[in-house]
């Protein structure tokens, strides 16, 4: 066993502490990572507080990974020592059904395995990114392009990918018009993203506090939601709408905002469920979908892409002992627009 | 003006009547239509009970009409007199916007006129076909072939095209799973359609009472959603649902049964929200859609299919005196498939 330095939460309301936890002997393919840096996704708190289901303590979050290789088994083809690499929400599949097949590992038939919080095939409890070290097999990482930092690539292995396979599963190209709702952590990236694709971006949020913001991060309109005048402005307009917003809105309003033929895709995952009216579908044959992250070939594709417009989030940079003020702040929508945590500092 | 009998109905909870109507005189485009039979569709129940919206008294029906041109105006140059004719659910639309241009005027931005309850572009509250007669712009008139007898033909035109459009649109054919819910009017022909399309039909049910006729129709499987083995037996498998209940469903458990990528789609408009757990989209990147009929292009598509397939709906033909008998068998769904209006007895 190998180990690595962590923090854990004990427990669902408690702060984060230093702990030592294990990663596996390197089997032949796999790849030992050690971790620069790691993206706080608002997933880590859901999960951590055990809102999306049980898990096991103490546990280590972080799906964001970002790191340099520091050793690799026998077999491992795609990495070497020294390379600038990173890991996401997944780090493993069954690698031989038709969606591994199609280079969809997260539609795995038998189940892709979590990053954190999902046992693994060795039958190891995984544990995320807040760690110096990990071990993950060679097809679930991926690569960073040089023009990428390190701190501002972490965040693209969660909010990127969530964010750039909808829109490219869903069209984004120019002359189409995509409205993104939220402007957090995986809605600025939304922004930029369609922005790049070459689509007319429109920002909704609750109100026009970030306008410039989203204006400078690519939308070419900004409006608020709080504001009635809104939904009618803009009824019947858009071709896609991303909704990044994980708590309950008045779906049947935000419908109402789309073209024939148009799709609101949910990346924000809700738990209480959106009373849907069919009449909101019917009349122009709108769509309302939910997307997960993205394949490896994708997240790879989503990087060089990035690199290749020079995308990178906007990001806060912490040390270690401020996670849990950093959890708070993401809670209170309060962090332009990623916290990334500096792991030499754990 | 042109005088035609028909039957309508005084208040929402009155029976028929015998009266007369005026439709208007022939413009330059004009057909006018002699009908020899009209559908009863569910919607037709909904709109004259005011259960859609407002509408006004004395309100005719019908929105599934066949029949035979009896006079043409004078530029008119796709029908003659004797032609064997239909009319759906629209007798007009702006005919200059982008959907009226691509052949979906049930998109139209000005809204299209329905063939009962709307006020038409000249003034004219427009009345359905359970009549003798009907006027309507060539353009919105369909031919129908001689392999269909009129009866039969009669609820294709919503009926047909209402279930054919969704299948198409989403992609029946060869090696698609496609599931039909209910087995009624647009149910029954929805099997049918979706099976000479190629694809492995199965429907859902609430009891096997049907089995029989549901695998006679052209399905491969039936199952009862009475039994909740059958949402853990189907989980994941289809490509898409077509959902012609109108009823409250629990819309998750039918989520569920949608493969990746797979969409559910309302052809039903039930008037409660359904409330959609986000949780049932995300991770299979699922869609939950709505249809409503189709362009007069698609229409006239569907009705040369239909003509090429052998394929016609179920149907009990009545006497006009039977249409307040016939609404309460479709209400209790004690209708195999369609009752169809023999206006000669009108």
């Amino acid at each position: 066993m190998i180990t690595a330095n962590a923090k854990a939460v004990h427990g669902a309301d408690q702060p984060f502490t230093s702990t030592e936890i294990e990663r596996r002997d390197l089997k032949a393919q796999d790849v030992l990572i050690e971790i620069k840096y790691a993206g706080i996704c608002h997933s880590d708190i859901h999960s951590a507080r055990g809102e999306w289901g049980p898990v096991q303590y103490p546990f280590v979050p972080g799906h964001e990974i970002a790191g340099i290789v520091s050793q690799v088994g026998p077999e491992v083809t795609k990495y070497a020592v020294g390379d600038r690499v990173g890991v996401g929400c997944m780090v493993d599949s069954c690698g031989k059904c038709a969606h591994c097949h199609d280079g969809e590992e997260q539609y795995c038939e038998e189940g892709m395995t979590g990053t954190y919080g999902s046992v693994d095939r060795y039958g190891q409890y995984t544990q995320g990114g807040y760690a110096t070290h990990i071990v993950v097999t060679q097809d679930f990482v991926v690569r960073i392009p040089d023009a990428l930092e390190l701190d501002a690539a972490a965040p693209l292995l969660c909010a990127g990918i969530t964010t750039y396979s909808p829109l490219r599963h869903w069209g984004a190209a120019p002359g189409k018009k995509i409205a993104v709702v939220g402007l957090g952590g995986l809605g600025h990236m939304a922004v930029k993203l369609a922005h790049a694709m070459g689509a007319e971006v429109t920002v909704l949020s609750q109100s026009l506090k970030k306008k410039e913001d989203g204006l400078k991060l690519g939308a070419s309109h900004y409006y608020a939601t709080s504001d009635e005048e809104t939904f009618k402005t803009l009824a019947n307009s858009f071709d896609l709408i991303i909704n990044t917003v994980s708590a309950k809105i008045d779906i049947n309003a935000y419908l109402s905002l789309l073209a024939v033929d148009g799709t609101l895709v949910n990346v924000g995952a809700p738990s209480e469920p959106l009373p849907v009216q069919v009449f909101s579908l019917i009349p122009k044959r709108r769509s309302f979908a939910g997307s997960s992250i993205g394949g490896i070939r994708e997240t790879q594709e989503m990087l060089d892409f990035c690199a290749e417009h020079g995308i990178k989030p906007e990001i806060e940079v912490i040390s270690a002992d401020r996670i849990d003020e950093a959890w708070e702040r993401v809670m209170a929508s309060d962090v332009k627009y990623r916290f990334v945590i500096d792991i030499s500092t754990l």
